[in-house]
Protein backbone atom coordinates (compact mmCIF):
# COMPACT_ATOMS: atom_id res chain seq x y z
CA UNK A 1 0.00 0.00 0.00
CA UNK A 2 0.91 3.75 -0.69
CA UNK A 3 1.25 5.92 1.79
CA UNK A 4 -0.80 9.13 1.94
CA UNK A 5 -0.54 11.98 4.84
CA UNK A 6 -3.38 14.26 5.93
CA UNK A 7 -2.58 17.23 7.49
CA UNK A 8 -5.37 19.31 9.71
CA UNK A 9 -4.03 22.77 10.57
CA UNK A 10 -6.14 25.08 12.59
CA UNK A 11 -7.24 28.47 12.69
CA UNK A 12 -4.54 30.37 15.04
CA UNK A 13 -2.09 28.78 12.99
CA UNK A 14 -3.76 30.40 10.11
CA UNK A 15 -3.66 33.81 11.68
CA UNK A 16 0.22 33.71 11.62
CA UNK A 17 1.58 34.23 8.61
CA UNK A 18 5.20 33.53 9.60
CA UNK A 19 4.07 30.15 10.98
CA UNK A 20 1.80 29.48 8.43
CA UNK A 21 4.58 29.75 5.35
CA UNK A 22 7.04 28.19 7.36
CA UNK A 23 4.18 24.93 7.43
CA UNK A 24 3.88 25.27 4.21
CA UNK A 25 6.84 24.73 2.95
CA UNK A 26 7.37 21.81 5.24
CA UNK A 27 4.29 20.47 3.53
CA UNK A 28 5.23 20.94 0.22
CA UNK A 29 8.46 19.04 0.47
CA UNK A 30 6.79 15.83 1.86
CA UNK A 31 7.31 13.54 -0.58
CA UNK A 32 4.95 11.11 -0.42
CA UNK A 33 0.87 11.31 -1.52
CA UNK A 34 -0.29 14.79 0.62
CA UNK A 35 -4.06 16.13 1.22
CA UNK A 36 -4.41 19.41 3.50
CA UNK A 37 -7.49 19.99 5.35
CA UNK A 38 -7.81 24.06 6.80
CA UNK A 39 -9.98 25.26 9.31
CA UNK A 40 -9.80 29.20 10.15
CA UNK A 41 -12.67 30.18 12.55
CA UNK A 42 -10.91 33.16 13.97
CA UNK A 43 -11.23 34.79 10.53
CA UNK A 44 -14.56 33.89 10.27
CA UNK A 45 -15.49 35.47 13.71
CA UNK A 46 -14.11 38.77 12.76
CA UNK A 47 -15.66 39.44 9.58
CA UNK A 48 -18.83 38.44 11.54
CA UNK A 49 -18.05 41.20 13.90
CA UNK A 50 -17.08 43.57 11.25
CA UNK A 51 -20.42 43.04 9.64
CA UNK A 52 -21.85 43.42 12.52
CA UNK A 53 -22.76 40.02 12.84
CA UNK A 54 -22.07 38.51 16.33
CA UNK A 55 -20.81 34.92 16.12
CA UNK A 56 -22.70 32.31 18.28
CA UNK A 57 -20.31 29.24 19.08
CA UNK A 58 -21.21 25.96 21.33
CA UNK A 59 -18.53 23.58 22.66
CA UNK A 60 -16.24 25.07 19.75
CA UNK A 61 -19.28 24.21 17.00
CA UNK A 62 -20.48 27.52 15.30
CA UNK A 63 -24.51 27.88 15.32
CA UNK A 64 -24.60 28.73 11.24
CA UNK A 65 -27.37 30.88 10.08
CA UNK A 66 -27.90 31.67 6.48
CA UNK A 67 -24.91 35.32 7.26
CA UNK A 68 -23.18 32.87 8.97
CA UNK A 69 -23.04 30.46 6.42
CA UNK A 70 -22.20 32.48 3.69
CA UNK A 71 -19.26 34.06 5.77
CA UNK A 72 -17.86 30.74 6.23
CA UNK A 73 -18.29 30.12 2.96
CA UNK A 74 -16.27 33.34 2.24
CA UNK A 75 -13.57 33.28 4.32
CA UNK A 76 -12.83 29.57 4.24
CA UNK A 77 -13.42 28.29 0.89
CA UNK A 78 -12.06 31.72 -0.62
CA UNK A 79 -10.08 33.56 1.11
CA UNK A 80 -7.95 31.11 3.64
CA UNK A 81 -8.03 28.49 1.14
CA UNK A 82 -7.50 29.95 -2.07
CA UNK A 83 -4.52 32.05 -0.66
CA UNK A 84 -2.81 28.27 1.05
CA UNK A 85 -3.34 27.28 -2.25
CA UNK A 86 -1.46 30.28 -3.73
CA UNK A 87 1.78 29.44 -1.59
CA UNK A 88 1.76 25.84 -1.73
CA UNK A 89 1.67 26.62 -5.73
CA UNK A 90 4.63 29.18 -5.09
CA UNK A 91 6.76 26.34 -3.37
CA UNK A 92 6.61 23.85 -6.17
CA UNK A 93 3.67 21.70 -4.44
CA UNK A 94 0.57 21.48 -6.83
CA UNK A 95 -2.18 22.08 -4.55
CA UNK A 96 -5.75 22.44 -5.96
CA UNK A 97 -8.15 24.64 -3.43
CA UNK A 98 -11.47 22.20 -2.60
CA UNK A 99 -14.72 22.27 -1.19
CA UNK A 100 -16.87 19.25 -0.25
CA UNK A 101 -19.34 20.54 -3.39
CA UNK A 102 -16.50 20.51 -5.78
CA UNK A 103 -16.73 17.40 -7.75
CA UNK A 104 -18.99 16.02 -5.07
CA UNK A 105 -16.38 15.31 -3.26
CA UNK A 106 -17.75 15.23 0.78
CA UNK A 107 -21.40 15.20 1.04
CA UNK A 108 -23.02 15.28 4.44
CA UNK A 109 -26.53 15.60 6.42
CA UNK A 110 -27.65 18.46 7.67
CA UNK A 111 -27.85 17.86 11.22
CA UNK A 112 -31.28 17.57 12.98
CA UNK A 113 -32.73 20.00 15.05
CA UNK A 114 -32.44 18.93 18.92
CA UNK A 115 -31.67 20.63 21.86
CA UNK A 116 -29.70 23.16 19.93
CA UNK A 117 -30.26 24.40 16.75
CA UNK A 118 -26.90 24.45 14.81
CA UNK A 119 -28.61 25.95 11.23
CA UNK A 120 -26.46 25.04 8.34
CA UNK A 121 -23.62 22.44 9.70
CA UNK A 122 -23.40 18.87 8.15
CA UNK A 123 -22.48 15.65 8.86
CA UNK A 124 -19.90 13.87 6.57
CA UNK A 125 -22.17 11.17 5.05
CA UNK A 126 -19.81 9.98 1.96
CA UNK A 127 -16.25 10.69 0.83
CA UNK A 128 -15.95 10.74 -3.19
CA UNK A 129 -12.90 8.65 -2.40
CA UNK A 130 -12.41 7.91 -6.58
CA UNK A 131 -12.14 11.43 -7.55
CA UNK A 132 -9.65 11.91 -4.55
CA UNK A 133 -7.35 9.32 -5.90
CA UNK A 134 -7.86 10.63 -9.70
CA UNK A 135 -6.49 13.97 -8.08
CA UNK A 136 -3.30 12.34 -6.04
CA UNK A 137 -2.41 9.91 -9.07
CA UNK A 138 -1.67 13.26 -10.97
CA UNK A 139 0.23 14.72 -7.95
CA UNK A 140 -2.28 17.26 -7.33
CA UNK A 141 -2.31 17.61 -3.43
CA UNK A 142 -5.83 18.30 -2.45
CA UNK A 143 -6.28 20.76 -0.07
CA UNK A 144 -9.55 20.76 1.94
CA UNK A 145 -12.27 23.78 3.28
CA UNK A 146 -14.54 22.60 5.62
CA UNK A 147 -17.58 23.38 3.85
CA UNK A 148 -19.52 20.84 2.37
CA UNK A 149 -22.90 20.02 0.76
CA UNK A 150 -25.95 18.25 0.76
CA UNK A 151 -26.22 17.24 -2.80
CA UNK A 152 -29.43 18.87 -2.87
CA UNK A 153 -27.97 22.72 -3.81
CA UNK A 154 -27.22 23.70 0.35
CA UNK A 155 -23.91 24.54 1.29
CA UNK A 156 -23.26 23.09 5.14
CA UNK A 157 -20.89 23.90 7.49
CA UNK A 158 -18.66 20.99 8.70
CA UNK A 159 -15.67 21.11 11.81
CA UNK A 160 -12.82 20.83 9.87
CA UNK A 161 -11.51 17.79 12.68
CA UNK A 162 -14.01 15.97 11.41
CA UNK A 163 -13.21 16.02 7.46
CA UNK A 164 -9.87 15.36 8.11
CA UNK A 165 -10.90 12.34 9.99
CA UNK A 166 -13.49 11.59 7.75
CA UNK A 167 -11.45 11.83 4.53
CA UNK A 168 -8.53 9.92 6.35
CA UNK A 169 -10.87 6.81 6.99
CA UNK A 170 -12.09 6.73 3.48
CA UNK A 171 -8.73 6.65 1.51
CA UNK A 172 -7.16 3.95 4.53
CA UNK A 173 -8.89 1.60 2.14
CA UNK A 174 -6.42 2.71 -0.95
CA UNK A 175 -3.51 3.83 0.97
CA UNK A 176 -1.48 3.08 4.23
CA UNK A 177 -2.74 6.26 6.27
CA UNK A 178 -1.09 9.01 8.28
CA UNK A 179 -2.95 11.63 10.29
CA UNK A 180 -1.88 14.48 11.21
CA UNK A 181 -3.19 17.01 13.65
CA UNK A 182 -1.06 20.55 13.81
CA UNK A 183 -2.11 23.65 15.88
CA UNK A 184 -0.65 25.93 17.99
CA UNK A 185 1.06 23.63 20.94
CA UNK A 186 3.34 20.66 20.94
CA UNK A 187 0.82 18.37 21.41
CA UNK A 188 -1.10 17.30 24.14
CA UNK A 189 -0.44 19.01 27.62
CA UNK A 190 -1.14 18.02 31.10
CA UNK A 191 -1.02 21.67 32.25
CA UNK A 192 -2.58 23.77 29.07
CA UNK A 193 -0.32 26.44 29.67
CA UNK A 194 3.06 24.54 30.20
CA UNK A 195 4.88 23.55 26.89
CA UNK A 196 6.96 21.02 29.04
CA UNK A 197 4.03 19.04 30.03
CA UNK A 198 3.64 16.77 26.88
CA UNK A 199 2.32 13.74 26.91
CA UNK A 200 3.89 11.67 24.40
CA UNK A 201 1.81 8.90 23.82
CA UNK A 202 -1.86 8.58 24.55
CA UNK A 203 -4.02 5.00 24.08
CA UNK A 204 -7.56 4.37 24.98
CA UNK A 205 -7.56 3.80 28.13
CA UNK A 206 -4.90 6.63 28.80
CA UNK A 207 -7.84 8.86 27.47
CA UNK A 208 -10.45 7.29 29.99
CA UNK A 209 -8.51 8.34 33.03
CA UNK A 210 -7.13 12.03 31.14
CA UNK A 211 -10.98 12.81 30.88
CA UNK A 212 -12.21 11.73 34.27
CA UNK A 213 -9.34 13.95 35.99
CA UNK A 214 -10.33 16.95 33.61
CA UNK A 215 -6.81 16.81 32.35
CA UNK A 216 -8.26 16.25 28.36
CA UNK A 217 -11.36 18.66 28.27
CA UNK A 218 -13.35 21.28 25.88
CA UNK A 219 -12.43 21.22 22.51
CA UNK A 220 -9.65 18.60 22.93
CA UNK A 221 -12.31 16.32 23.49
CA UNK A 222 -13.98 16.20 20.20
CA UNK A 223 -10.70 16.08 18.77
CA UNK A 224 -9.29 13.01 20.86
CA UNK A 225 -12.43 11.52 19.39
CA UNK A 226 -11.53 11.97 15.77
CA UNK A 227 -8.24 10.47 16.64
CA UNK A 228 -9.55 7.10 17.69
CA UNK A 229 -12.50 6.80 15.75
CA UNK A 230 -9.60 7.38 12.66
CA UNK A 231 -7.36 4.52 14.43
CA UNK A 232 -10.82 2.53 14.67
CA UNK A 233 -11.84 3.20 10.91
CA UNK A 234 -8.21 1.91 9.57
CA UNK A 235 -6.02 4.58 9.97
CA UNK A 236 -2.55 4.27 10.54
CA UNK A 237 -0.84 6.36 12.47
CA UNK A 238 -2.73 9.59 14.45
CA UNK A 239 -0.53 12.53 15.25
CA UNK A 240 -1.28 15.83 17.62
CA UNK A 241 1.29 18.32 17.20
CA UNK A 242 2.80 21.43 16.40
CA UNK A 243 3.16 22.91 12.83
CA UNK A 244 6.86 21.73 12.92
CA UNK A 245 5.89 18.05 13.10
CA UNK A 246 5.42 17.81 9.39
CA UNK A 247 8.58 18.86 8.51
CA UNK A 248 10.17 16.93 11.48
CA UNK A 249 8.48 14.04 12.29
CA UNK A 250 11.15 13.18 15.47
CA UNK A 251 10.60 16.89 16.70
CA UNK A 252 8.16 16.37 19.99
CA UNK A 253 4.33 15.53 19.88
CA UNK A 254 1.75 13.45 21.16
CA UNK A 255 0.90 10.22 19.40
CA UNK A 256 -2.61 8.63 19.78
CA UNK A 257 -2.61 4.58 19.97
CA UNK A 258 -5.62 2.48 20.54
CA UNK A 259 -3.47 0.35 22.92
CA UNK B 1 -12.60 17.84 -32.85
CA UNK B 2 -15.00 17.14 -29.90
CA UNK B 3 -17.11 20.15 -29.14
CA UNK B 4 -16.64 22.00 -25.92
CA UNK B 5 -18.89 25.10 -24.95
CA UNK B 6 -17.54 28.25 -22.52
CA UNK B 7 -20.16 30.25 -20.79
CA UNK B 8 -19.50 33.61 -18.61
CA UNK B 9 -22.13 35.07 -17.01
CA UNK B 10 -22.16 38.47 -15.36
CA UNK B 11 -22.67 39.59 -12.04
CA UNK B 12 -26.18 40.84 -12.90
CA UNK B 13 -27.45 37.46 -13.48
CA UNK B 14 -25.94 36.19 -10.63
CA UNK B 15 -27.59 38.38 -8.60
CA UNK B 16 -31.11 37.08 -9.20
CA UNK B 17 -31.70 34.17 -7.94
CA UNK B 18 -34.67 33.03 -10.25
CA UNK B 19 -32.56 33.66 -13.01
CA UNK B 20 -29.51 32.05 -11.86
CA UNK B 21 -31.03 29.31 -11.42
CA UNK B 22 -33.13 28.43 -14.80
CA UNK B 23 -29.42 29.48 -16.42
CA UNK B 24 -27.84 26.61 -14.39
CA UNK B 25 -30.40 23.72 -15.19
CA UNK B 26 -29.93 25.21 -18.74
CA UNK B 27 -26.52 24.78 -18.26
CA UNK B 28 -26.64 21.39 -16.53
CA UNK B 29 -28.65 19.78 -19.47
CA UNK B 30 -26.00 20.85 -22.17
CA UNK B 31 -25.07 17.73 -23.58
CA UNK B 32 -21.29 18.44 -24.77
CA UNK B 33 -18.12 19.09 -22.43
CA UNK B 34 -18.66 22.45 -20.81
CA UNK B 35 -17.22 25.54 -18.89
CA UNK B 36 -18.10 27.85 -17.20
CA UNK B 37 -16.95 31.60 -15.57
CA UNK B 38 -18.67 33.72 -13.64
CA UNK B 39 -18.08 36.99 -12.60
CA UNK B 40 -19.97 38.90 -9.61
CA UNK B 41 -18.88 42.26 -8.99
CA UNK B 42 -21.95 43.62 -7.45
CA UNK B 43 -21.57 41.20 -4.96
CA UNK B 44 -18.17 42.06 -4.26
CA UNK B 45 -19.19 45.76 -4.32
CA UNK B 46 -21.98 45.26 -1.68
CA UNK B 47 -19.45 43.49 0.56
CA UNK B 48 -16.98 46.03 0.06
CA UNK B 49 -19.72 48.74 1.28
CA UNK B 50 -20.79 46.99 4.19
CA UNK B 51 -17.02 46.61 5.33
CA UNK B 52 -16.60 50.59 4.86
CA UNK B 53 -14.70 50.07 1.73
CA UNK B 54 -15.38 52.12 -1.22
CA UNK B 55 -15.03 50.38 -4.04
CA UNK B 56 -13.16 51.92 -7.06
CA UNK B 57 -13.41 51.39 -10.73
CA UNK B 58 -12.38 52.64 -13.53
CA UNK B 59 -13.79 51.74 -16.80
CA UNK B 60 -15.27 49.16 -15.65
CA UNK B 61 -12.38 47.49 -13.93
CA UNK B 62 -11.77 47.58 -10.26
CA UNK B 63 -8.95 48.96 -8.38
CA UNK B 64 -8.23 46.16 -6.16
CA UNK B 65 -5.45 47.21 -3.44
CA UNK B 66 -5.21 44.48 -0.74
CA UNK B 67 -8.46 44.51 0.93
CA UNK B 68 -10.09 44.61 -2.10
CA UNK B 69 -8.34 41.75 -3.39
CA UNK B 70 -9.61 39.93 0.11
CA UNK B 71 -12.92 40.94 -0.62
CA UNK B 72 -13.40 39.42 -4.30
CA UNK B 73 -11.52 36.19 -3.46
CA UNK B 74 -14.14 35.82 -0.69
CA UNK B 75 -16.87 36.80 -2.88
CA UNK B 76 -15.96 35.26 -6.07
CA UNK B 77 -13.78 31.89 -5.17
CA UNK B 78 -15.94 31.56 -2.17
CA UNK B 79 -19.56 32.56 -1.61
CA UNK B 80 -20.76 32.68 -5.63
CA UNK B 81 -18.45 29.93 -6.55
CA UNK B 82 -19.55 27.60 -3.81
CA UNK B 83 -23.05 28.26 -4.19
CA UNK B 84 -23.18 27.67 -8.22
CA UNK B 85 -21.28 24.78 -7.78
CA UNK B 86 -23.64 23.16 -5.06
CA UNK B 87 -26.67 24.23 -7.15
CA UNK B 88 -25.06 22.57 -10.54
CA UNK B 89 -24.59 19.46 -8.28
CA UNK B 90 -28.17 18.82 -7.37
CA UNK B 91 -28.91 19.19 -11.03
CA UNK B 92 -26.60 16.27 -12.04
CA UNK B 93 -23.54 18.65 -13.22
CA UNK B 94 -20.39 17.39 -11.88
CA UNK B 95 -19.37 20.83 -11.35
CA UNK B 96 -15.75 21.72 -9.55
CA UNK B 97 -15.35 25.41 -8.68
CA UNK B 98 -11.77 26.52 -9.57
CA UNK B 99 -9.47 30.01 -9.56
CA UNK B 100 -6.59 30.16 -11.24
CA UNK B 101 -4.56 28.92 -8.49
CA UNK B 102 -5.61 25.97 -8.07
CA UNK B 103 -4.03 22.92 -9.70
CA UNK B 104 -1.85 25.97 -11.10
CA UNK B 105 -5.12 26.32 -13.94
CA UNK B 106 -4.40 30.11 -14.93
CA UNK B 107 -1.07 32.28 -14.44
CA UNK B 108 -1.50 35.65 -15.09
CA UNK B 109 1.09 39.00 -14.68
CA UNK B 110 0.31 41.37 -12.37
CA UNK B 111 -0.10 44.62 -14.07
CA UNK B 112 2.37 47.12 -14.29
CA UNK B 113 1.71 50.62 -12.97
CA UNK B 114 1.04 53.20 -15.35
CA UNK B 115 -1.59 56.29 -15.71
CA UNK B 116 -3.77 54.53 -13.40
CA UNK B 117 -1.94 51.39 -10.91
CA UNK B 118 -4.92 48.93 -10.69
CA UNK B 119 -3.42 47.49 -7.68
CA UNK B 120 -3.36 43.21 -7.09
CA UNK B 121 -4.98 42.98 -10.88
CA UNK B 122 -3.68 40.51 -13.16
CA UNK B 123 -3.53 39.57 -16.92
CA UNK B 124 -3.10 36.40 -18.17
CA UNK B 125 -0.17 34.46 -18.92
CA UNK B 126 -0.69 30.80 -19.52
CA UNK B 127 -3.76 28.76 -19.26
CA UNK B 128 -2.68 24.73 -18.44
CA UNK B 129 -4.85 23.03 -21.08
CA UNK B 130 -3.64 19.43 -19.80
CA UNK B 131 -5.34 19.68 -16.07
CA UNK B 132 -8.19 21.68 -17.83
CA UNK B 133 -8.89 18.51 -20.60
CA UNK B 134 -8.18 15.55 -17.72
CA UNK B 135 -11.70 17.03 -15.78
CA UNK B 136 -13.09 17.52 -18.83
CA UNK B 137 -12.32 13.86 -19.63
CA UNK B 138 -13.39 12.50 -16.43
CA UNK B 139 -16.96 14.46 -17.00
CA UNK B 140 -16.47 17.40 -14.50
CA UNK B 141 -17.13 20.77 -15.95
CA UNK B 142 -14.97 23.07 -13.93
CA UNK B 143 -16.45 26.55 -12.88
CA UNK B 144 -14.22 29.54 -12.90
CA UNK B 145 -13.85 32.91 -10.90
CA UNK B 146 -11.74 35.07 -12.00
CA UNK B 147 -9.04 34.87 -9.61
CA UNK B 148 -5.72 33.86 -10.85
CA UNK B 149 -2.18 33.97 -9.52
CA UNK B 150 1.27 34.83 -10.15
CA UNK B 151 2.91 31.08 -9.04
CA UNK B 152 4.86 33.25 -6.70
CA UNK B 153 1.91 33.11 -3.78
CA UNK B 154 0.29 36.06 -5.53
CA UNK B 155 -3.54 35.97 -6.08
CA UNK B 156 -4.66 38.16 -8.87
CA UNK B 157 -8.03 39.78 -9.76
CA UNK B 158 -8.79 39.30 -13.29
CA UNK B 159 -11.28 40.97 -15.55
CA UNK B 160 -14.05 37.45 -15.82
CA UNK B 161 -14.54 38.27 -20.11
CA UNK B 162 -11.03 37.91 -20.26
CA UNK B 163 -10.69 34.87 -18.57
CA UNK B 164 -13.13 33.22 -20.24
CA UNK B 165 -11.55 34.52 -23.70
CA UNK B 166 -8.32 33.60 -23.01
CA UNK B 167 -9.60 29.90 -21.93
CA UNK B 168 -11.69 29.69 -24.93
CA UNK B 169 -8.76 30.32 -26.66
CA UNK B 170 -6.27 28.53 -25.47
CA UNK B 171 -8.86 25.17 -25.67
CA UNK B 172 -8.92 26.02 -29.17
CA UNK B 173 -6.28 24.23 -29.97
CA UNK B 174 -7.71 20.76 -28.67
CA UNK B 175 -11.96 21.31 -29.37
CA UNK B 176 -14.00 23.27 -31.38
CA UNK B 177 -15.04 26.09 -29.31
CA UNK B 178 -18.05 27.65 -28.85
CA UNK B 179 -17.97 31.18 -26.69
CA UNK B 180 -21.16 32.41 -24.90
CA UNK B 181 -20.93 35.81 -22.82
CA UNK B 182 -24.69 35.82 -20.95
CA UNK B 183 -25.95 38.56 -19.30
CA UNK B 184 -28.71 40.96 -18.62
CA UNK B 185 -29.92 41.96 -21.89
CA UNK B 186 -30.62 39.80 -25.01
CA UNK B 187 -27.13 40.77 -26.83
CA UNK B 188 -25.82 44.16 -28.12
CA UNK B 189 -28.70 46.61 -28.38
CA UNK B 190 -29.18 49.74 -30.75
CA UNK B 191 -30.77 51.75 -28.14
CA UNK B 192 -29.81 50.13 -24.39
CA UNK B 193 -32.79 50.55 -22.84
CA UNK B 194 -34.86 49.19 -26.22
CA UNK B 195 -35.12 45.30 -25.95
CA UNK B 196 -36.25 45.13 -29.50
CA UNK B 197 -33.33 47.02 -30.88
CA UNK B 198 -30.95 44.13 -31.05
CA UNK B 199 -28.28 43.26 -33.39
CA UNK B 200 -28.46 39.95 -34.98
CA UNK B 201 -24.72 40.10 -36.19
CA UNK B 202 -21.76 42.03 -35.77
CA UNK B 203 -18.78 41.32 -37.60
CA UNK B 204 -15.55 43.79 -37.53
CA UNK B 205 -16.84 45.94 -39.77
CA UNK B 206 -19.62 46.38 -38.00
CA UNK B 207 -18.12 47.18 -35.01
CA UNK B 208 -15.85 49.94 -35.91
CA UNK B 209 -18.87 51.49 -37.19
CA UNK B 210 -20.82 50.91 -34.39
CA UNK B 211 -17.80 52.61 -32.52
CA UNK B 212 -17.71 55.52 -34.22
CA UNK B 213 -21.24 55.87 -33.48
CA UNK B 214 -21.15 55.22 -30.31
CA UNK B 215 -23.97 53.15 -30.76
CA UNK B 216 -21.27 50.72 -28.82
CA UNK B 217 -19.75 52.55 -26.24
CA UNK B 218 -18.46 51.79 -22.31
CA UNK B 219 -18.25 48.27 -20.91
CA UNK B 220 -19.24 46.77 -24.28
CA UNK B 221 -15.91 47.91 -25.83
CA UNK B 222 -13.34 45.49 -23.95
CA UNK B 223 -16.34 42.88 -24.16
CA UNK B 224 -16.42 42.71 -27.76
CA UNK B 225 -12.57 43.25 -27.76
CA UNK B 226 -12.50 39.66 -26.14
CA UNK B 227 -15.22 38.45 -28.80
CA UNK B 228 -12.66 38.87 -31.76
CA UNK B 229 -9.63 38.15 -30.13
CA UNK B 230 -11.31 34.73 -29.44
CA UNK B 231 -12.29 34.32 -33.31
CA UNK B 232 -8.93 35.61 -34.49
CA UNK B 233 -7.24 33.42 -32.36
CA UNK B 234 -8.89 29.92 -32.95
CA UNK B 235 -12.63 30.19 -31.38
CA UNK B 236 -15.32 29.01 -33.55
CA UNK B 237 -18.36 30.84 -32.96
CA UNK B 238 -18.96 33.80 -29.96
CA UNK B 239 -22.42 34.94 -28.82
CA UNK B 240 -23.54 37.51 -26.76
CA UNK B 241 -26.98 36.95 -25.27
CA UNK B 242 -29.18 36.83 -22.14
CA UNK B 243 -29.53 33.60 -19.96
CA UNK B 244 -31.95 31.99 -22.06
CA UNK B 245 -29.20 31.66 -24.73
CA UNK B 246 -27.66 28.64 -23.18
CA UNK B 247 -31.08 26.42 -23.01
CA UNK B 248 -32.50 27.87 -26.32
CA UNK B 249 -29.96 28.59 -29.26
CA UNK B 250 -32.26 29.54 -31.56
CA UNK B 251 -33.66 32.53 -29.29
CA UNK B 252 -32.77 36.16 -30.25
CA UNK B 253 -29.13 36.60 -29.29
CA UNK B 254 -26.09 38.76 -30.77
CA UNK B 255 -23.50 36.27 -33.09
CA UNK B 256 -20.22 37.72 -33.15
CA UNK B 257 -17.75 37.14 -36.36
CA UNK B 258 -15.01 37.81 -38.10
CA UNK B 259 -16.29 38.67 -41.44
Amino acid sequence: MNKLTLVKIGGNLINHADQLDTFLTDFALLPEPKILVHGGGNKASALSHQLGIKPQLVDGRRITFSADLDIVTMVYAGLINKQIVALLQAKGCNAMGLSGADANLITSVKRREQAINYGFVGDVKEVNTESIQHLLQRDISPVFCAITHDGAGQLLNTNADTVAAEIAVAMSHYYELSLIYCFEKKGVLKEVDNPDSLIEQINKKDFQQLKSDKIIADGMLPKMDNCFYALEKGVKKVIIGGAQVVGNQSSQHTEISLK
